[in-house]
């Protein structure tokens, strides 16, 4: 197991040791709550900010401002500490060996396939024809690779996850198990008599370090092609489907979908869930909380615009500031109907006495 | 790359060439807005007819009917633009190379099952004891066929699609990478101690030409049968589950939920991400927007009523017209509040006046 | 096929039977409407308590307090019918075969694995370094067990199914058809330029009894573990996140979602499409319908309560009654606007009248 003082592990997180030993020893990463002192554990979620006190950790890496309050515990003080988190979590946890380089005797590898240097392929992977396979990619067992789809360099396929034809994936790209790129998308057309399948031509795209999850799903275009931007990260069992465009840096948790021909900004966030119709346009700079359901196009949220401003939840998708006043207002119906009640009581009253008087 | 004239194109389409050469070449189909001179486009959505004016197509497939307005594109006239630029799309593109018919070296076929004539059965696919795989079906890489299952003719499994045991599959379907058909529903008896497994002795029978999508799942049934009806299409990461019974030329998009026991008429379509619930009986003739939510069985709908007649949108499920005033009636709940305020303060004079008076 | 005498089944089940005769002979199971004079039935459901007149079954398994109403059936009366049902089902219908012990010739195991008696692993099964297989476990076709994973006794891993590293998995659970368990959580970290995958070095532990189903996804924590509690049964399509918390004897329906960090309590029912935001703690003995937003977090049932006193529904998720309340609520809108309106008519006269009177 990989260890390290606090002393050498703010210089390597660039953060400020207080209140703590240069020279203790750690050498693992925990939650507050189960850390002891031999492990480091951090504060990025202000929901765990009770927890600071009580924790046993040997030092808690927390933002340059965070108020400690009465914790006397050892903290390594930083801008980004969801970032230096994850560094530490390098340094203290020994990393997950990769697969050497070289074909398995039981893969199937066509032979106008082309293989980068240091190409590692795994037990029964299959590599289509004129498929290319770049430096340093990594195919674990069961990958099937179709036809002239050609992958980047320093990718990592894990067991079962299937490219299809003539798809193309960035540098630096992860489709963990069972995720399914370049299939058919969902397109048939009504003959009359019964549905007719729609021959899918086009294509996938997916650029430089994009993540798809367990057996997610994104659809080759009908014609055309279906475009993952740089950077973003797509969660298990999303679909993406057929000529969707998608921009850089969004992140898509579980389970969301993104019907057809709809296009997607830059800096995207959606919630698990969420769902988004075919050929709408959501622009860049837009948060969606779980279970959102977009029926409209949305444009770019502000740039400078804070958090809640940008964020869309709710069937149908509102702002958020609209869409909670709105599920306050549908509790306060039974409070509206007693004072109709009311008013028509007293008005009934008055009528009466005015015709009593008339 | 096919290519041929926009005259001969036409006689292929059963389509009327209008303002266009019939000598000109074309070689592929893109859409409104990317395509050249050279390509095919469409306009069979209204959202995108816009487009028509600014096109560089070398034709567009348009309704006998639509308006061109001032376009000046060379227009294919056809009843059916969609199934047109389908047939468009297969003479332009070139086929996808089917597999050619053989066992691969690596497959596993049990002695005892049967196959027809120009079975193409690739490497690692699994095929159990009596399992039966009709003429020309296609078996890609990793593909699972369980004990006793039946494939029917022309067949299309993509890798990693697992057909479990004893179920029955009918001509022309296709099941698309990592589809899952036959396991065990999700069927526990409680004890009083724990949940015990019931063991599934039902089965799956898909009819003719039905699709299966990525990563989709149709569960067997508890006892009898978990039915889809021909030429019923399934999307990515739906499922299916135990003893439903769908039937035919419904259309049921990605990671929509048919929970067990649930019926399902003929020509039904599913938005995403829809839902419904267990033991209920959906009609025929309906539609469904996207993450509907079905809590109670629905009749069929009207043959001749209008689409929007027989959609049902929201959670809980209702009729379009019907939750489309819920959602503004909701929308006006602050200014009804507004008013009642404004009567009860005049309500209050009044009484106070009268009050006086009295 | 096995076949039993009603007499011999009441034994078997420790059901009482009433009305029939105990040497009649039966050898098989089915539904009340489809069931022949041979075929066992049961009534679980009191949806199904109008077939119960109409049934050609051989015999019907009811509660012991069930009223027959004027059905001539025999009935197999029992405190608990559906685990009966189950029962009966496994006597009267032939026990699917299982793989015999050994390893396939085309298995990949790693010499450092060890594993147990009776071991059944078949084609394309990966072993990785370390990883350890209990006795009588059972890995189909293209099953992959990660480096230094650990599977009890009698589990069963259907085809695809992908454990992946340093995971461990109790006695008698079962994998379904494509299950992941233990790939990376959904997690990055923002650096400013772009999301920064995070090094996941936690792990997956399922208690026994558990169950994954079809394509579902269990994620590793970031740090620490991914916990599923004894008995829990998860459907297909379902997404359990990294660090999630989950305990014994939950039910969770396919396609629900369990975002990051979340705590699950024990005998949790979920229906289809829940949702449950991240970092929430949701109680035991608590129940939710289909397609629930939980974006709360939720105590404990109370232990005596009736089913609907634990139920939840809708989003955001509320208790069942207040959510029905709310729905009611929203459709009498409209009604309140016409109340509204014409007290507003009414009261204007008043004042007109009071104006011609002062």
């Amino acid at each position: 197991m990989p260890e390290t003082t606090l002393g050498e592990l703010a210089v390597l997180l660039d953060a400020v040791l207080e209140n703590g030993d240069p020279k203790r020893t750690v050498s693992g990463i925990n939650s507050l709550l189960e850390a002891g002192p031999t492990e480091v554990a951090f504060l990025a979620n202000a929901l765990y900010r009770p927890q600071l006190a009580a924790t046993a950790a040997g030092a808690v890496i927390v933002h340059a401002n965070a108020d400690a309050g009465e914790s006397t515990a050892a903290l390594l003080r930083t801008d980004n500490p969801n970032f230096a988190f994850a560094k530490a979590g390098e340094f203290l946890s020994p990393p997950e060996p990769i697969p050497p380089p070289g074909i398995h005797p039981t893969a199937v590898v066509s032979p106008s396939a082309r293989l980068g240097d240091g190409v590692s392929i795994g037990p029964w992977v299959f590599v289509g024809d004129d498929a290319v396979i770049g430096d340093r990619t990594v195919l674990f067992p069961n990958v099937h690779v179709g036809r002239a789809s050609a992958l980047g360099a320093d990718c990592v396929l894990h067991p079962g996850a299937v490219v299809d034809r003539g798809v193309v994936i960035g540098d630096r790209c992860v489709l963990y198990p069972g995720a399914v790129v370049g299939a058919d998308g969902f397109g048939y057309a009504w003959t009359g008599k019964g549905y007719y399948k729609i021959r899918h031509s086009g294509t996938v795209e997916l650029g430089d370090e994009v993540e798809i999850g367990c057996n997610a799903c994104v659809h080759r275009g009908r014609f055309g092609v279906t475009r993952i931007g740089r950077g973003t990260k797509i969660d298990a069992l999303v679909i993406v489907a057929h000529n969707v465009k998608m921009g850089e840096n969004c992140v898509i948790a579980g389970q969301a979908g993104i019907a057809g021909s709809a296009e997607i900004g830059d800096d995207v966030k959606m919630g698990g869930q969420t769902g988004v119709g075919g050929h709408l346009r959501v622009g860049s700079n837009l948060a969606f909380g779980g279970q959102t359901g977009v029926t409209k196009s949305i444009p770019d949220g502000e740039a400078g615009a804070g958090e809640y401003d940008r964020l869309w939840i709710g069937y149908p998708a509102m702002p958020y500031r609209e869409q909670v006043r709105r599920i306050r207002d549908v509790k306060t119906i039974g409070v509206l109907r007693k004072r109709l009640r009311d008013l028509e009581e007293r008005l009934k009253r008055l009528e009466e006495r005015g015709g009593d008087g008339g």
